[in-house]
């Protein structure tokens, strides 16, 4: 059972052909990962800290949303493996799919002179994350 | 030959990782996508018109950009058929590989209720890009 | 009584220096005014019709939001005329002033050929909003 | 004299009225103020560095900005105190004035965990921001 999150369709997320516009969708996309974090007690990104950084994203658009569209966004863990979390998204307007999706994140510090690491997916946030998916 | 697009990182576009968020990357690959057009002496979306629905978008990322890079974007036409265009996008930093991405679009109408209607893509739109990219 | 909308701060509206980018607040107060109109029963832009231009809008920041901050947006219609309507925003973090705003706009028909055009606000749209503020 | 940045209205900057999204406006004044600072040989955020706060910002709108529009920005120091600096902005499509803006800003260092502190603004900053501007 995937996560669900719920977005409305912001006026200043339309382009001039009347719908969201589609880099709008990568950012509903981590929105949805945000809200799964928080729904399993986390913060992806405590204050300091830098996060997880996107490796690959990637999105299949089916249907437009327009300005005020309520969608829902299921967010499932498709794969995992050391280093790497691959989340695969499905969004849609009632009945109707919009489009899905995929994220594929890294878990990352941030150096004192800003460089981004890589380090080990922790085994207790993919336990507390997928405790939200069934 | 591709085209080359330069676009410099705005502070607006960094995250508090310090570096350009991943959604601002699908939105250089438009903006790169448009200078093409543009080169070619037309306009992707006349004023009144719908323009090209993106049905799929991908990005690879291999390296972060940060605020006040430039960042030289290449696009390329991978594919064509009679409905679809696909695009393939490099970012470069200096000698650098940021990452890469493709983006496929299809020409729509859009109707006085806003209903978004394809159709086929026209052959001299094609060769006016083609005679940017050789 | 002003009406209250309540909003998170997601990671794609941070900015390098770790807090919500100033330009952020502006579609803050964007929202706020359309989940007004939302709970009056209105849209301030349905499909096909153009909305509402704004003429002028300003902030002060007191104090920055972070990432996954939940802000209160309280909103006030600060002043009418003829063919204006002025918001007045404070936003909260908790107890704490984030900072104050507001946003002057005006109704306007957009022409077939996309020429935008006001008239006057409608009398019965204003006592629908001011019925959420009391 | 003021500075000049020049700008293309993006598509992703438009919305559903047709026109660019009033937000984007003051991401526009927050560009040309950092061009402006590029401009003499300077960075207004250097990695690892906060930057500059904004304390206000306003606008006032009088024409509309369409896609792929060029409008050229005028960045003008208005005013300065010890800790403050007050930027003017006029927007200009052609000879058509588009509107007009102020942002007054303060520098800010942040600490380790986070915490913003004002200083005084640097003189030898607002000489070389000045000599661009005569």
């Amino acid at each position: 059972m995937a996560f669900r999150y719920r977005r409305r369709v912001e006026f200043a997320e339309t382009d001039q052909a009347g719908i969201a516009h589609f880099s709008v969708f990568f950012r509903y996309m981590e929105e949805a990962e945000h809200a799964l974090w928080r729904a399993a007690g986390l913060s992806i990104a405590p204050q300091g800290q830098a996060g997880w950084a996107r490796v690959a994203a990637g999105f299949d658009f089916k249907a437009p949303l327009r300005f005020e569209d309520e969608c829902d966004i299921f967010v499932d863990i498709a794969e995992t493996s050391r280093r790497k979390v691959r989340y695969a998204f499905t969004f849609k307007h009632g009945d109707r799919v919009i489009g899905s999706g995929t994220m594929t994140t890294v878990p990352v510090n941030k150096s004192a002179d800003g460089i981004l690491t890589g380090y080990d997916v922790p085994a207790d946030v993919l336990e507390r994350l997928r405790a939200q998916l069934s």
